[in-house]
């Protein structure tokens, strides 16, 4: 298959676009700033959620399900969550359309179907959930609520791109309501760490564990934490955040319990999310000017074996090795699929699979048959390798383990390899021009001054990592004193 | 626990709502007829999506994720479909809230953030997945097209009763593209099948298997199948439909291909869904006054272990013995609680369990441990036994077994004895006044028949059965000719 495909050197931002297409993960649909998510890319979130949900489960997570609508007067019930999603909500004000009497078989809005309080679709669901949890809470014996929930979303942005921002959007959000704030502090901590986890072993994807700025900080929060991946564009990308509410949603929609004491207390709270923006990291993280490269642990297809055949009585012999080592490799829950595809020559079926980042490719030939061998290539890689038949399963068992390691280290050095220290604004403004990740550097800890380095570079605070060592410096922008480096960077 | 539950024979309506949210199943929210579906009731949800969700790919489909919004144009495209759902939308036509200036802290729908074309939250998805497809299907080797999607949809219902009809509800929505008609019909028949099994086997609900009439349809398909299920007040409950959509909505959105010979085609269509409704069948099946009844591949907890002790040292010995019993059962992949609170009595935690429906408990108490027993009650049956130690791991797996059967039998009976042939209309509103289920009759086939039925009796065709028998008769309502009966039922 011809994949015509930008080179990444060329233009990093079409290449994504056209190989998020090309790749059948997505694609845009009728519905200004909407996705359809292909059946491809669906299946390797399928993946995604299946780890994630137990991981959850493990951390004592059960899943629930609340509406999609907010009542307006709900939503705006915590104010400062309210101001930070209302200017991109979408707003459900009628329930009935009617015959158009002016277009033939055409509908309309019934004005006479105007709903008495506006409904929000939910950008998030804190204000519902709280709202619900109010008659869920009256003492400490009800505490800790553990909660998430599988939704959909809808923030209208207006600039959209496939997974990295779209108007609608699939996530998980949990909800947990605690009696103490050092036990939901000690949530959103571990939910964080779940996140970094994941995101680290699963998606082969390296990421920086800090804390949001104020600026930065869910509209709502106390404190966000989050974690930060690095682009192969050297842009930043927010893989996740897990919010210390504080009792601000508590006092919003008044939760309150009886401490074993006996006397009222508002409940601390926090909300944690990630999204199918994670399938954009995914991308952007490894994929190539070939197309996409997936690491084992989500391919859809681990393993895709090819026969390369003139005749009928070659395939008949190269398909009854291939059920073999199909059979032993279903053992070991391998997924694997055989490409016998008649329609198609072997080299279009190695370009498709490439495109769609199948990590391992076995190829068969008459050749093999006869020296008892297969020829296994590496998606990452793009190396290959002739492979003993009687070696093969295991091989492949390995290798996968190996490219699933690999991919990581690969990204982690990359990573590693693109932060910078800066002592001037001069030294900054380089670095960002010249696209190489983040830059770590003195700041003296003011909205202002965030803001101001923000307005000339559009470059944002990243996080202040978590593991960051205290240092005295003075700040890039301003010369005031500051007691460590913080994560900036250009991002998604 | 007290549980105050009010009994079926006094108000089975009254029961039914009571026990949903006393069980912890689901509850009203403060959004207009949308409900939360709490914790132990989405976990029954999601044991359902497991099983259909690999029951769907077993048959070749795949999941994918099409948009929330239908932009109004889109909506109208296919009339039929469009004017079913029109009365019973909620319509989006503003994208940003802002600061109301009369109200300190209040937020209002900003007018000049009117969306130039309306967006309906989608009550189905067939336009936006049909518009979607038109990019999709070019050739006959691009199809069949056997698509799945897990989704929220949103249909304006004036009355809501949780579960059984809420103005948002989750489903599942089957979208197939054959290059046949044939091919078409057969997949509306698969998945129609595929439900009965899942309904049947998994949930122990009988279905009757069978075409709805016209007037019954689904807006803009060709025939209807569906699966119809009776409550214990004797009205039926459709558990599911399937629909051969024809080429209806390839028409409306222009998706042909080209044929093996090279000719344009249109493509032919089905979809298929299932929804949260089933979990008001579930309960309205199998559940009896003192609350849930679970079929053991449903019940989120299949076994609860209660200890019976008047001090520590009896709880000690009581909990190593029910250890080793959980241990047991994990191995055997049974999901297992040891309910050990120390702020519950046990009279208080069998009537909670008995409550949830939990279809096997244990207890272990001083004199169990004496000699070497459990006790273990059947919740479906309300029977004890005691069961010796060396045994009880088999036992257990047994009864469950068990237990999934005889629930299915039950129900099944119930079913059989409550379908009455009738040949008259005074016989067939008798029948309907005493509550007594289906009842089968001659029909004249035509829309007006079925309409004034209705009118006079609430009544509806639930189903033309496939398996019916050919018989030559009279319609009791008009005396034409008919040849075979229809069941009637007044309906969920």
């Amino acid at each position: 298959m011809s994949k015509n495909l930008t080179k990444r050197n060329e233009d990093y931002s079409k290449w994504y676009n056209e190989l998020v297409v090309k790749a059948d993960l997505a694609e845009n649909s009728g519905v200004r700033g909407c996705m359809v998510i292909k059946p491809y890319g669906y299946a390797i979130w399928e993946k995604m959620q299946a780890e994630l949900d137990s991981m959850f489960k493990e951390t004592g997570h059960s899943n629930a399900y609340f509406p999609l609508f907010v009542p307006k007067s709900m939503f705006e019930a915590e104010e400062k969550n309210a101001e930070g999603f209302a200017k991109e909500c979408a707003i459900v004000t009628h329930y009935r359309l009617k015959t158009d009497e002016n277009r033939p078989g055409k509908l309309m809005v019934d004005p006479n179907a105007k709903l008495e309080e506006e409904l929000i679709v939910r950008p998030t669901s804190e204000a519902i959930i709280w709202s619900t949890y109010k008659g869920w809470v009256q003492s400490y014996r009800d505490l800790p609520l553990l909660i998430n929930q599988w939704a959909n979303v809808v923030r209208w942005e207006m600039r959209t791109r496939l997974f990295l921002r779209t108007a609608e959007f699939l996530w998980q959000e949990g909800h947990t309501a605690h009696a103490t704030r050092q036990e939901a502090v000690e949530e959103a901590e571990q939910m964080m760490n779940v996140y970094a986890d994941f995101v680290e072993n699963f998606m082969a994807i390296p990421v920086i564990k800090g804390l949001k700025t104020e600026t930065e900080r869910f509209a709502g929060a106390e404190e966000t934490y989050c974690i930060e991946a690095l682009m192969q564009d050297g842009k930043a990308l927010q893989a996740g955040t897990s919010h210390f509410l504080g009792q601000n949603f508590a006092k919003a929609f008044d939760v309150k319990f009886a401490n074993a004491a006996g006397s009222q207390e508002y409940v601390w709270g926090t909300s944690w999310g990630v999204s199918t923006r994670l399938m954009g990291a995914l991308v952007m993280t490894h994929s190539d000017d070939n197309g996409l490269v997936l690491p084992p642990n989500l391919a859809p297809i681990q393993v895709v074996i090819v026969p390369i055949y003139k005749n009928d009585e070659q395939l008949e012999s190269i398909t009854q090795e291939a059920n073999q080592l199909i059979d032993a490799l279903k053992k070991l829950k391998i997924a694997v699929k055989y490409d016998n595809r008649t329609t198609q020559k072997p080299g279009f079926k190695f370009a498709e699979w490439e495109l769609k980042g199948v990590p391992v490719r076995v190829a068969v030939g008459p050749k093999d048959i006869e020296n008892g061998t297969f020829e296994v290539a590496r998606r990452d890689t793009l190396t290959k390798e002739v492979v003993a038949k009687n070696n093969i399963t295991s091989y492949i068992e390995q290798l996968l383990e190996q490219i699933q390691k690999e991919m990581f280290n690969k990204a982690f050095e990359y990573r590693n390899n693109h932060i910078t220290e800066v002592n001037s604004f001069e030294e900054f403004k380089e670095v960002l021009e010249n696209k190489t990740g983040f830059v770590a550097a003195h700041w003296d800890g003011t909205a202002e001054t965030e803001e101001k380095i923000k307005e000339l570079t559009k470059a944002t605070i990243r996080c202040i990592p978590l593991d960051r060592v205290e240092e005295q410096g003075e700040c890039m922008f301003t010369g005031k004193p500051s007691n460590g480096r913080v994560l900036f960077a250009k991002a998604y």
